[in-house]
């Protein structure tokens, strides 16, 4: 058995979703995806794989499932595409891949993991990310693929506005993205987040997600970050970094760091959001600060999974 | 008489620049040009404008000079175009405008710092930013207008190659951005940033410059940070955030947080670079692990300019 107590944690989104405005063959169709996604992940930890393959494969899984907003999932932007961002990072090497402003790309965590393998780069936007990923024979996808009619119907209401928020019946100023932390067997700690961005968000807008120590990070010494949320002020406040640095400058342990940045650093600037955390000794924070956040943990000790506070 | 010693420091990039390498004409007119740029700001903060406006105005100075990789002197990139990123945060509302991987614009940091007052985005890139522009009537100019013999030349030795490093005779691996940090008659602070990123850069790589924490940040109760260097170390390293977050989790000194950040762990990562900063009490720091790095610095006390180590 190994001496870490491995295990992930993963969310699909933050926001104000309500019990209320949300029918039960919904939410259980939101536990069933959860649980899906932690336990690919999960899977991948235990058959003794590392931290980074654990949370890539995960992510794909949520990617690939229509409910949340990266992937198929990905909202339309104010020009009725879908463009994606992605990060992951290794906390073993700080070795970090990110790709943003990206169309077509069947799964963005894959290409970003291939921007963290074999370029020489970091972050990789649009066309000449789009170039790489032909390089490496990455999955494309026509934009038929990532239509979902609940997306199309959410861009249609706010079309020509100004307005890029989500704020629909239901799912209220919902900030969608996707993420992942994993410890592995070996004690190495990864992250990785994915997401469409904003719908009606004006073309060529990046947020937090692609962005290291922003909305994505990972450091053996400290612990693996994947935030949600209103990325504008996810990026003012660093906060993946931030939880980061709360652990390694000031001494403080994860769930409280991780309170500190969200509840306190995030709230006074007026974001709303949330992350999902994991540390080397396995102990695992998700803090936000909004009504609720999709998400899921897993060891060998605990499985479970939640949507409200 | 103000309260606060207010000040500006300057950077024109860091690198291998050699003595023994460098012309007296051409070392006379890179001091000539930094002492214009941080003239411009230190004179704007004298007149009792913003530490924004400071730093924006040193940053056009430098942009519009043909030694700096930034604006007219921006490098050429694989596919031999100008391809500029650029950063501009206010330390006291912790308000960030950024713009990457955008063509043609005269000066990137009018732009980002557009981005912040009118957008409710912090990073617009490529097409998407250039549309942004267009709605300003920022100033436009042609391919030409950023020819530069010298970046060309550069650019020729390795075009074609899968080298994107600097490396030619006298600047070796210089590594070229602009940036000023500032603080102002009422102690707010400020930063900006600005690159033409690395010659032969694959299309679409953006690096730390326009990234909020990476290569700028700003923060009243803190510092303000301009970074230089190899980005995408810098961007590991989160180099701009941590030396805000050594001061105020650690409790260190300007001084010292920028060296630990630097000269350790920027240092540790195999990364190249340095940066300028300056806290509300007025204190400058300039530190690189490279042979040198274009810089100046001015406040009510002293007024220097210097190349080398």
């Amino acid at each position: 058995m190994s001496s870490y107590n491995f295990g992930i944690a993963i969310h699909g989104g933050a926001g104000t979703i309500e019990k209320t405005l949300m029918s039960p063959e919904r939410e259980m169709a939101y536990n069933r995806a959860l649980q899906n996604a932690v336990d690919v992940g999960y899977k991948t930890l235990e058959a003794g794989l590392s931290a980074i393959k654990a949370v890539e494969a995960a992510v794909v899984d949520l990617e690939n499932c229509p409910l949340f907003n990266a992937g198929k999932g990905a909202v339309f932007n104010s020009v009725g595409q879908h463009e994606m961002d992605a990060c992951i990072m290794d906390g073993q090497t700080l070795n970090v891949g990110s790709i943003a402003a990206v169309r077509n790309v069947k799964n963005s965590i894959i290409l970003a993991n291939l921007v963290r393998e074999h370029s020489d780069h970091v972050l990789l936007a649009g066309d000449g990310a789009l170039e790489f990923a032909k390089k490496f024979n990455v999955e494309i996808e026509s934009d038929a693929y990532f239509h979902t009619d609940q997306r199309y119907d959410q861009w249609q209401k706010i079309k020509g506005s100004d307005d890029f928020q989500l704020d629909h019946t239901g799912e209220k100023k919902y900030l969608g993205t996707v993420g992942a932390v994993a410890l592995d067997n070996k004690g190495n700690l990864a992250a990785a987040t994915s997401t469409g961005g904003m719908t009606n968000k004006k073309f060529g807008r990046i947020g937090d997600t692609p962005l290291v120590g922003l909305g994505n990070y990972a450091n053996n010494s400290t612990c693996a970050v994947s935030c949600t949320g209103s990325g504008e002020y996810l990026m003012r406040a660093v906060t993946a970094y931030d939880i980061s640095c709360l652990m390694e400058y000031k001494g403080l342990s994860l769930q409280k760091a991780a309170e500190f940045s969200i509840l306190n650093r995030l709230t006074s600037l007026g974001g709303d959001g949330g992350v999902v955390s994991i540390d080397q000794d396995g102990n695992i924070a998700m803090v936000f600060n909004c009504d609720g956040m999709y998400r899921a943990s897993r060891n060998q000790n605990h499985n479970a999974v939640a949507i409200y506070r």
